[in-house]
């Protein structure tokens, strides 16, 4: 008996796989056998909080590929293994009724043997109806009369559970899906800089407008006391002048370090009361975790054995050489201290838990230990399974890989540098689809205050509306940096630089309402979201054919629920195109008209077939978002054709 | 540190990956740590019969990819694993020649430290090297003078063969790699029918002829003792007459069972007899191991525990409801005798070892155990590593597979039903590459005593060239059903049957010399196998672009042995098309004129670029093998292009 192949499996089962509650997992795996027997297989499943397993039965698929649905309500972890054996009465019961009748006697006594046995294993009313059929074997009617009466499909019910699985084949290892809530899979995140908008207590006033935008989370980057000594000052500059704020991310000084708010920001309670304000406005605060101390923070007069010592006896500060990075002061996770280190480490997380914080993104990740990330996510997700970590690694694919794999609950990815449609096709192909979906759960975004593309520097609005578009439709998780992109800023430090002119993480900025900014596009979009399921996950991406390069068309599904999305990725010229849509994949009757309805301007056509013209005008509207209208047969139909 | 995705690696390293001696196996594995520091990592490797692992360097190639070369020379198993660390020597080395000069003190400082702790490690002649860098750095030359004296490549390598391993991760396992003889990558074989050439001592006089054809292997079907009880006739009907001679696969009667020679076919010393001639010719013999008896065998009387009984206490025979095998008894491998059963199995198979047979092919593997495979292949190589086992499932692809996993050394394919453009070039892309390559060494047959395809039976002499060459040059391992496909015998035994009509599985055949037979081109075909090592392995099959779907064309290269092959799969019609040969695939330089030698024809022609037309007669030629004259820079290079 062999059993292999089981999905879902991240590493052949080293890392859980990622789902959402309320989600159905099909679990499956190759189930094969010597011969030509009927064999039966089952799922035993069981939530982390249940000592016993539950079963359920797998059915066969094509080439010896098995599955079964298994529904995941609860967060945290469920196990999942499979157990298979030649089903000695299946076989039985699928030859009998090919035999020649010369042959019934002595089937219908091998049979008989068999139901017998069932009914000694069987109990209270199964072992009844059991026994009843061994009465019927048993009896004085005809072999042919028999032949019939095992014919019963409540005979094969009570046999397969009643089956002998003495020589049953259970793998030896058990299987895990991670739970999440389903913000983890579908989020629309918004960032700014609290301290362009006065104290925390001034951010309340900002909140009724980003929820009317559309977004569920508000991402600040630290509110920490910034250190002073070698603070850079505006542009990055070496030397900051006695009015430079310096950066947020230069963490630490004699005002507090990782837990303690910036005294200009507020106060403890100020963010406590921001935390209840935008819950009141269906927002969640996000903070970031960036560990890394100023030359200031209190752990390095208190804990100087958590930083790397040069000989000269000075702690080594960041470097890229010849680059160096006076300002911030890695740890050394590796030290003799290690131990404290981490427990310090962990607790700033509880410390903010504790706060009411429940989403954390986490600063280069890619430069601490993977291991660390595995223990302190695997801690606090222990007796906090609601919390989401979202993954700044902007590193090789594999190591952005590997965070997911060790915990984290989103990733951010290269989308801000795919552009074109063959690096869009083929990186979104990559990352929605098994094996990387099941580990990686993607966060798009198109600008950071650490990026600011050549794209959207030299592509004018067009270039911005476009890449919101994109970001939000193909990736059910995606964030702007606010302010900056509502208002398409676009100019660069310098010529080749992703880096904004006067840019936020040096200076306090001004963000006065603008006239034409995109946030009436922006609550469009994210309606246009929360409206149709199928932007909520990934999992059913498809690209469909175009006639021109520069124009994009894809569909995602959920249920009867269709978008077609159709981008002009050209900010700069009208292009037209002959879309080939895949019909047979969106289970659309292609002899029949069939109706699509444009989201965002709300326009309504008749397509025939799946061969359809588009022009887009880019100074106009870079894109369309469709909703077809049509039924499907069911969703789990539907899956077979992507 | 990260150290996952090893190749070669069956099923991460649950079965051994295959290979034969002489080859080269690239080693590779995804090495990853956080943060941007230098990493060293070797592979560790050691033969089966050696107790302390050697150790081989790997180079990054992209991606955090890294690669060691091994070379394989020894039969048996090889076991390797991989060890990898943050190399801090190397960091410091890279980093130093980027930093300004204020920080050349503190750094030569870090360095001298790392020197001095290696050359505590090292020894001898090394040791002394080391301490004379440690005496430059101590010394009162310049900083610059210093900088620049490490530089030195003597000192890169000492220090990196005494590297500091403290911290370095090793995988915890080893991976295996078994390595069969050659012939097992690349062999010809051809299977006859000893009783329709007389006894074996008659067969001697055929060794000749088929060794000019070119072959190295001749299969001789069962030749054990033919059960007489429910004996089958001519053409497979139920009752035999009075001299038909029985089906050699219903093994054992009266005169004894798996370890006798039939009567008329002589005795186990002619046996012995016929294996020295053939090795005298160049051939080697290979039995057949058919696991089943007749009625009539031996093992019926003294073992009927090992066959599965029915209720009224008569063994069970093979059947396929509602069709009976009354002439069969398959074995009860689970039975409460299976030890005793299994070792006789095994026992049969060392009896055949003992007379000097190496090479087995396997009937119907599929029909018993996985695990009894994997137990009895495991058994007789660790004494005999010079054993090939050839498997003879037809079964759904998962099993034919873990048949492979499980230790088969080659197997019969779905080759013979794949006729297409379409079906050969998906299938032999499938099985010849990794992962399946690893594991799964195809050996292709146009026919067998059991597969006479309806391609064949109505393509008359074009379809079976036109398989000869297919099977021949896409399969580094072929075989034919030799005095059948030789004298193109076609007839099938009813429409819609793959059984010969007048099936030599149930009498006794002629086959006298025929006219224009095949074999002057089986030879030809042969010859230029054995002359090119390029059709000697499979890992470089390379399928290119043609303009007509009747015509497949396919290169294979070893070196600088390039082969083309352009077959025409149409064997009624001509078809012309013109190649987009893949050039740069190839190596071929396409600016300039290049040859083309037709080794079937010895034909020359002068090819320019890429694009060429070919236009192909069934029956006149179907098929061409170019050799084609180009200088490769290096096989290592080669390689990535594929």
């Amino acid at each position: 008996m062999v059993i292999e192949g089981v999905s879902p499996a991240v590493d052949e089962g080293r890392f859980p796989a990622k789902r959402v509650a309320g989600d159905t997992v099909l679990v499956e795996a190759d189930v094969f056998a010597d011969g030509h027997d009927v064999l039966s297989a089952v799922v035993l499943h069981r939530h982390q909080s249940e000592s016993t397993a539950a079963e359920r039965r797998m059915t066969p698929l094509v080439n010896d590929r098995w599955r079964a649905e298994l529904r995941v309500e609860q967060l945290g972890f469920y196990f999942f293994t499979v157990e298979a054996w030649v089903d000695h009465f299946l076989t039985w019961h699928r030859d009998l009724q090919k035999r020649e009748k010369s042959d019934y006697a002595v089937q219908l006594q091998i049979g008989l043997e068999m139901i017998r046995a069932a009914t000694s294993r069987a109990k209270g009313r199964d072992r009844k109806r059991l026994a009843h059929f061994v009465e019927v074997l048993e009896g004085d009617d005809e072999l042919e009369d028999k032949v019939h009466d095992v014919k019963s499909d409540e005979l094969l019910d009570l046999m397969w559970r009643y089956s002998d699985r003495t020589h049953a084949t259970r793998l030896d290892c058990e299987y895990a899906i991670e739970v999440d809530r389903p913000k983890a899979a579908f989020s629309a995140w918004y960032e700014l800089f609290p301290r362009s908008f006065g104290t925390l207590r001034d951010v309340e006033a900002q909140l009724p407008g980003i929820a009317n935008m559309g977004f569920d989370v508000l991402y600040l980057p630290p509110i920490h006391p910034i250190g002073k000594t070698f603070r850079k000052g505006r542009n990055n500059v070496m030397t900051a002048g006695p009015n430079d704020v310096g950066s947020p991310w230069a963490i630490g000084s004699d005002e507090g370090g990782h837990t303690s708010i910036h005294p200009k920001l507020g106060t403890l309670e100020d963010f406590r009361r921001l935390i209840e304000a935008a819950k009141g406005n269906g927002l969640e605060i996000a903070i970031d975790i960036a560990f890394q101390s100023s030359p200031d923070h209190p752990y390095v007069s208190k804990h100087d054995e958590w930083f790397l010592k040069r000989p000269d006896g000075t702690i080594q500060y960041a470097e890229n050489p010849p680059k160096k990075y006076q300002d911030i002061y890695p740890f050394h996770f590796e030290s003799e201290a290690w131990r404290d280190l981490w427990n310090e480490l962990r607790d700033v997380f509880l410390f903010w838990v504790k706060q009411g914080v429940r989403i954390f993104r986490v600063d280069n990740p890619h430069t601490k230990p993977l291991l660390f990330w595995q223990w302190v996510i695997g801690e606090l997700k222990r007796d906090h399974p609601d919390l989401i970590f979202l993954s700044e690694a902007f590193t090789r694919p594999k190591i952005m890989y590997w965070l997911a794999k060790a915990g984290f609950t989103q990733s951010y990815t290269y989308f801000a540098w795919r552009n074109t449609k063959y690096e869009l096709t083929a990186y979104f192909s990559e990352i929605t689809k098994p094996p990387v979906s099941d580990f990686f759960r993607p966060n798009a975004w198109p600008n950071t205050p650490d990026i600011l593309t050549e794209y959207l520097q030299y592509g004018g609005r067009p270039a911005f509306v476009v890449r919101l578009i994109l970001a939000a439709t193909l990736c059910s998780n995606y964030g702007i940096y606010g302010p900056a992109f509502e208002r398409m800023m676009h100019e660069g430090r310098e010529p080749g630089s992703e880096e904004y002119r006067d840019s936020e993480k040096y200076e306090v900025k001004q963000w006065p309402p603008a006239e034409d900014d995109l946030s009436a596009l922006i609550s469009s979009v994210n309606r246009v979201r929360r409206e149709n399921p199928a932007l909520q996950q990934n999992a059913m991406l498809k690209f469909h054919t175009t006639s021109n390069d520069e124009i994009l068309c894809y569909s995602k599904a959920a249920g009867d629920n269709v978008i077609v999305a159709v981008v002009n990725v050209d900010p700069h010229n009208t292009q037209s195109a002959w879309l080939d849509l895949d019909l047979t994949a969106l289970q659309v009757d292609s002899n029949r008209p069939f109706q699509v309805h444009e989201l965002l301007t709300g326009a309504r056509y008749t397509w025939h077939g799946g061969r359809n013209y588009v022009q887009l005008n880019p100074h106009v509207v870079p894109a369309h978002i469709f909703r077809i209208r049509r039924k499907v047969r069911s969703e789990r139909d539907f899956e077979y054709f992507l």
